[in-house]
């Protein structure tokens, strides 16, 4: 028995029936002795639908306004839920975000949460009722409605979790946990009991669709326990916490799993004067572009010039190039090469801080398969390379087996 | 140039077409140097909407999370205006009514509003913004989300233009004004420039459908100068203000209008004790029953017994008959007699205060098409009587050309 935070995404509650399902779920939390708070997305398909009035009357939607129209999504499923958790025979009180004071920035649709005061939603719980508050939403301090943008309502969940000094943030989704790779990609791929959120961290960037990245990073931040479950089938999904020292790392795999991110690009600019500031000369205009650069890789220079690679995603790619060619011809570059079929496999692992060797293992895993590495970059707990994009499934397969994580 | 509060009811924000077509509207009026504050309603169609989703899951949903969910439907359109209104060049801020402090009780889904701070609206139009509020909603005292009930809209367009000290409060509908008549009874009915906020109210009780009676109750009392416009029709509409002094009866009609109200029903309870207390034992058990009475008339009685007559809307017929049936057995009464085939045609004008024989004017108009009155009743501005419903619209043409009403 403890305080739950739970959060049920837009698949979760996309109908009245789902709904209904969602509180009988919590009811029976709350008949177990749990104190619960409900975090809860729009309906899916909702979001589509407001969007696509507001784009009928402007291309880019005013930001201030799109948040007001899209926070009324979340605000319909809490009041639905609380309709559905009183049938259930339990006592529920829905809030938007502004009720429950989530006060974030001003930078609406992607505002960043700065405080929460828990106090009504802890009145609300002494008194024995289930509360229900909408994700993805918050006011600035002007009172203004913003939104959190995507993975909102995951943050929001993480984020009342903090501020209650929750037991555990229980991520509803429709995966039941964290895999130790694409279960498509490898049929013997299996759910991890456990990870970081480090490893989580990495995993979610690379591509792992599971939780937002940002409520990763706070929870992190926050120590708060984060669970993923599948919100239809029982299960004890994946738990993410710090990694516990007492651990000894022999329990621990060296890896944990195995990350691809397809629909890469990458270009290359060959050639160009190895002096300081070059990086930024580059890149800066491809950020300019409001183009997201992924991996970038620049090795030692030879003859004073040097060669700059990243990739982006494959729909920018076109953009990327004529910002490079301008790049190029302004800082006297060589050449500029591109290809759009490569993707990036990634092996991620908290154990591999302690564990030489991992690297030759998974480099002589990918030459067993005659795989050619493109481009290698590596952090503390992950090592990614860049490889061509139809080995993107053997690679993964034979690294998942390098790796012992055939279950 | 002053500053004006617009009302825009559900079907004249639709659609996405009609949004912007409003925007155009007001954007016209700001072009003229008016500070502009409009209240819109939820698209139409919308609250249905909402509606058969809490219905889905209780048969009578929770009020408070009932006001939680409705309340979306207005915060859609006050976003989307904005949109409409910044593409025509428009600086424009959109406010749920919580965010402009629309304080209510807390008797939810028929809240009355108690305050409104107007220091947030107040600084917009001085920074030269429209500012666009939702209808139909506040918050309690507790910060919990609220809804007005029937009609509330219109009267969070009085509200606000109370507390601004608006120049004019303008509801624009999809007629072109208040009229002397039902135009599809009576032809040559005409519209009103000028109703008196006393002769509306007997209207609006009377069954025009035009303006909630809420809203006209809530603008005689703080004398806000109310117009009734047609949407997308340019038109003078029809002001309804405080009657004025300086106006002598002599350029007022007598009577302004004709009313007429059907699907009503009534009940005879006979030979009742004539003692203190009965009209309330009678009637209390209706109310109890939560059916609205209308008409109650009660003449001298006779034998220390009397006879009490009251109309229902003809759907609470039943209902009201067995509740009856009932007190009648209680009471000792000596019959209960009903009729559901009767119509109420009034005669509303403040000129009729000061001019006698209005009443025999009207009953001898009746008389000479042979329509027998079953019942009358009368206030100091309106005449009333219950006749056969085959005889409705004889009667309402009839008065409508007996007090000069014909265009």
């Amino acid at each position: 028995m403890g305080l739950l935070v739970q959060k049920y995404g837009g698949t979760s509650v996309a109908t009245v029936k789902r709904i209904q399902a969602v509180a009988e779920k919590v009811a029976r939390f709350r008949q177990q002795g749990h104190d619960m708070v409900i975090v809860v997305s729009a309906m899916s398909g909702e979001t589509n639908r407001l969007v696509a009035l507001a784009k009928e009357i402007q291309d880019n939607p005013d930001p201030r306004e799109m948040d007001v129209l899209l926070s009324t999504g979340e605000q319909v499923t809490i009041s639905l839920l609380c309709m559905a958790l009183k049938m259930q025979g339990c006592d529920a009180r829905s809030y938007t975000g502004g009720q429950v004071c989530i006060l974030t920035d001003d930078a609406h649709t992607k505002a960043r949460i700065k405080s929460i005061d828990e106090q009504r939603i802890r009145a609300d719980i002494d008194k024995g009722r289930i509360v229900v508050v909408a994700g993805f939403q918050g006011t600035d301090s002007n009172g203004n409605i913003t939104t959190l943008g995507r993975g909102g309502s995951d943050t929001t969940g993480v984020a009342l979790a903090a501020a209650l000094k929750a037991d555990e943030c229980q991520i509803y989704t429709d995966v039941d946990g964290v895999y130790t790779t694409d279960p498509r990609i490898v049929p013997t791929a299996s759910r991890l009991d456990k990870v970081t959120f480090e490893e989580m961290l990495e995993m979610a960037s690379l591509g792992s669709k599971v939780l937002q990245i940002r409520a990763v990073e706070f929870a992190g931040k926050y120590n708060v326990p984060l669970r993923v479950l599948h919100s239809f089938q029982d299960g004890p999904g994946t738990l993410i916490t710090l990694n516990d020292e007492e651990c000894s790392t022999m329990e621990q795999p060296i890896v944990s799993s195995i990350a691809i991110h397809c629909d890469e690009a990458k270009v290359t600019i060959k050639g160009i004067p190895d002096v300081p500031g070059v990086a930024s000369k580059v890149l800066s205009p491809i950020s300019d572009a409001n183009i997201e650069i992924d991996v970038i890789v620049q090795n030692i220079s030879a003859d004073n010039t040097t060669d700059l690679t990243f990739t982006v995603n494959r729909s920018d790619m076109a953009k990327a190039q004529s910002v490079i060619n301008g790049v190029s011809a302004e800082l006297g570059a060589k050449d500029v090469l591109t290809d759009d079929s490569v993707v990036k496999v990634s092996i991620v692992g908290v154990g591999m801080r302690s564990h030489a060797g991992v690297a030759s293992t998974m480099f002589k895993a990918l030459a067993k398969e005659n795989i050619n590495i493109q481009m290698i970059t590596t952090s503390e707990i992950k090592i990614s390379v860049i490889i061509e994009e139809r080995y993107a499934e053997l690679a993964v397969r034979s690294l998942h087996s390098a790796f012992n994580l055939d279950g």
